[in-house]
């Protein structure tokens, strides 16, 4: 059966706006590189109603419907779908466990600093202390990708695209000023499936934003 | 085989510090609630070596120790462990599914807003867009719980254990300002394990506070 991947129907769309780096992409990527069928729906961004926060109680995006199963935050659904397809998660305990510490970590480690150290950029508040913190995780991370190619289990994973996808956010990336973390996005990034999760998910709302123009 | 939860050989211990709330206390709790054998190791708190980095390359504890596999990060140790017993987490793929998304969410939409939060206000530099932004947190939280006893599966998961230990933080759980909030806390935190887990752990620091001022 196809599953199908939850995003806005619309985002705004200024040049270094979120569209490329809405989270449905990382859906549709895992997807792309299991080579599962999926179709993408839409909810609205401007009112989130009841219907919505039923499916997602943070009233965010993505999440993903797979049969009777409705599943939110990208983290989640990206250990779904891992569990369907070897591609993205070794089978041995070891692969496994390697894969599962390196995709939280890249929750919970570096994003649980980046994106608060971003949010608080936005409004010309950065923190010192904060900021520090981000750049003592950027470094531990890249000492780790200085002595190998994937993070987990000697091959690509679902915890590099994760990884690549926390990390390649345009301020994160310019911040880090590491060539291993920047070669490491630039490998993440060549694959074929993150090329057409990303150009697919531009399409999306460069269109969106095209019937939107139309309708104004 | 008997597994090993690694914390550190001990913590700054102020009145309202760390003892009772370092993140070894989710992996004992877990492994109380599973009835799972396990034994307790540590790692210096001050030096940091190589061999510790080897472990948790963001040189932080816990990690855990199953046989040939060490896996860091709480929130991997936590799915690493819930595997192991059907008390952590249901086996059915809707039940499997609610209490991943839950228990992510706890880590990607809770924690890793109300961490930064803390983080900031222990500088005293609060930033009221980070504030905002945790307040709508835990109103989402509120509302969730308003309708339930239990995040997911309509039964304690290891969803219910990780969200509680991210509320039960002083500031976060004061900040909450939710009966709602207060009362889950409680219910969850009332069960045997956690009691053990906590005290367990309180008494190791307590006792290494101890051996420390013998020595000084």
């Amino acid at each position: 059966m196809s599953m199908t991947v939850w995003t806005y129907d619309w985002v705004p769309g200024a040049e270094r706006g979120p569209r490329g780096f809405v989270r449905d992409v990382r859906l549709r990527w895992a997807l792309e590189e299991a080579g599962l069928d999926y179709d993408v729906k839409t909810t609205p961004f401007a009112e989130r109603d009841a219907k919505h926060f039923e499916r997602q109680p943070f009233g965010q995006i993505p999440f993903l419907e797979d049969g009777e199963i409705t599943i939110f935050e990208s983290g989640a659904c990206l250990l779904h779908i891992a569990k369907k397809s070897e591609k993205l998660m070794p089978r041995d305990p070891a692969g496994e466990a390697d894969t599962l510490q390196w995709l939280i970590a890249g929750l919970s480690s570096v994003e649980m600093v980046s994106v608060p150290w971003w949010f608080l950029s936005i409004s010309g508040a950065e923190n010192k202390d904060l900021t520090g913190w981000l750049r003592k995780r950027l470094d531990h991370v890249a000492a780790v990708l200085s002595e190998r190619e994937w993070l987990a289990a000697a091959r690509f994973t679902v915890a590099d695209l994760l990884m690549a996808d926390v990390l390649r956010v345009p301020k994160v990336r310019a911040f880090a000023e590491s060539e291993g973390i920047e070669k490491y996005i630039e490998r993440v990034c060549a694959r074929p499936a993150f090329k057409k999760a990303y150009a697919d998910q531009v399409a999306h709302f460069v269109a969106a934003e095209r019937a939107r123009n139309a309708l104004t």
